[in-house]
């Protein structure tokens, strides 16, 4: 029984802290400063809003306020269970209750900037707690199609846990151990956080195929379009190898569970998929945001907003061939620029 | 302007033969003797029941008998648009007609078993021909995320040529050029046309999450299990790879379109899901077969009907390592010798 600090109460990292509960683990859950509500309601009765379900016993909820009476000695891995906006104050907020490093799992996704490169997650948070003095913090993370909710029903979810530690990992992989969560182990961080983060933009595409369809109708003879869907996915996963080797992870993750794996379960619901609807049916980005969905972070469309300005950069100074990602230049274009997505058929599948 | 022989009317024969006028060839499309009706709707008024389309007039059809007069000198190419069952027989058609070899491209999707090894259907029709003194005969085969009644909308639609001809690869994709058709080619016709046959045998693995769901209904949280067909899917993929490489194919077919953008296309509709699903909610094969779907040619059982003996044996013998195929080996016990499919999570994603 290992004492774990889950730090976000979203539907991931609620979904995540019951799985630890159910591995027998002691777990914390501690909101951000927008999780009022959420702890109001589990302090109450246990139930989690988001979750539509009742967490169970073994996972204590707490407000933001009270993590430094909780990190203490005893804690064995924190759990970021925040969105890709808040990894930086999750760091401020962890970073100065550390007097050693304690290995963290990310369920964040998402990229960033660095000097002009993209680079993963975990790479920002090492670089973020080695202000506070901490110095080589492991920092593992979690692939694969694991939508919160089934994940908070206990169905069955296969995922992938990320670490470059192959002694953590093991360790790691025996905290989740649960009957219904397949949790396999992978070195390739990098290529896991980097498919992780992308399929979300690679669903906008994936989404354009039910909005082309939703414009034009359905064919005389009664057609859908499933063909152009399938046909988007397939350039997305050659698009997530050429990403995962331009940031140094390994091209074999992008076939398995971080890869396609997710980009597949992506793509059947969502609101990347309801974005990308959006726009395949012609509605630009900015006011498919703004009318129909102000309200939603909406993943694939942040992400391109943050590297979207940096892949083009690195496609003018030659680091990026646009050859090996054009669907990706169409998103950006898209989202970015604000300019209608068009499928640049002729440019696939090279 | 190329004069071309399709053989078969069933939907994709036909919905191949409308794309091959639409870029411009001569096309016969030759009815099987069991498309009589289908040729005869054809010959009335031009519509194609199957697809619910009108095809356009440089599509003629024929009977089954007529194959004698329009087999002659001018044809420069031959499309197989029967199902794996009418291989043989088309070969066997054919062969008397031809005094020379004439390139053929397969729809057919399938595998065959020579020898106590598996091959693809390409090399089938190989030595079929060889009987009749054609020696050397190319054989071509079209894989990728590509449903009939889709293509026959002229919906946009994207597929992998394979052939292992370069310059037979280049010509085949000139006459296929239209533009809702995203051909590229490749000269790995083992690895495609494996994928092709295997994407229908694995889909039954994927439907199964459709049948856990209807009979454990939804979670009381709403979920549904997405998680748990995104698993399947991603071991189907696995496989795949290793199915692909035994059998002399390029694991990098896998990723692309007749891998993962076939399997994704099957997922999403048709009868092998269909089958999936039953296996899935707990009806045994031969039952499903028999009371749910006794017309139905479910290609992804009929594969494992006509592999299932071969590849067990192929594992005694250590030709197979079996915790590679942990899937297969389910949906063959399941199909083969009629016992409930049951999923070996934990053989998963080695």
């Amino acid at each position: 029984m290992e004492k774990i600090v889950v730090l976000g109460a979203g539907v991931m990292g609620s979904a995540f802290a019951q799985l630890l509960a159910d591995a027998d683990n002691e777990v914390c859950l501690v909101g951000t400063h927008l999780d009022r509500d959420i702890i109001d309601s589990l302090l109450a009765d246990g139930t989690h809003q988001g979750l539509k379900v009742k967490l169970p016993d073994n996972v204590r909820a707490f407000f933001n306020e009270e993590l430094e009476n909780i990190v203490d000695d005893q804690v064995r891995l924190i759990v970021f269970g925040v969105n890709s906006a808040g990894v930086d104050w999750a760091v401020s907020r962890i970073g100065p209750l550390l007097t050693t490093p304690v290995p963290i799992v990310m369920l964040t996704k998402g990229l960033a900037v660095r000097n002009q490169s993209i680079v993963i997650l975990p790479q920002i948070v090492q670089e973020g707690l080695l202000q506070y003095g901490l110095s080589g913090t492991p920092v593992a993370a979690v692939g694969g199609p694991c939508i919160a909710g089934e994940l908070a029903a206990r169905r069955e979810s296969s995922v992938v846990l990320a670490c470059q530690n192959r002694v953590l990992l093991n360790r790691l992989l025996t905290l989740v151990d649960a009957p219904y969560y397949h949790a396999r182990g992978s070195t390739d961080l990098v290529g896991v956080e980097t498919c992780a983060a992308l399929k979300n933009f690679y669903t906008l595409a994936v989404g354009y195929a039910a909005g082309q369809l939703e414009q034009k109708g359905l064919a005389p003879n009664g057609a859908l379009m499933h063909n152009l869907a399938a046909g988007l996915f397939t350039q997305a996963l050659a698009e997530l190898q050429y990403f995962a080797a331009l940031l140094g992870g390994q091209t074999d993750s992008v076939l398995g569970l971080a890869g396609a794996g997710d980009l597949y379960v992506t793509c059947q619901a969502g609101r990347n998929g309801r974005m990308g609807k959006l726009l395949g049916s012609g509605v630009l980005y900015r006011e498919a945001k703004a009318r129909h969905m102000p309200d939603d972070t909406v993943e694939g469309a942040e992400l391109a907003l943050t590297i979207g300005e940096t892949v083009k950069q690195l496609i003018r100074n030659g680091h990026i061939d646009s050859r090996a990602i054009p669907l990706a230049v169409a998103i950006i274009a898209a989202v970015c620029e604000n300019r209608p997505l068009e499928i640049p058929w002729e440019a696939f599948y090279r």
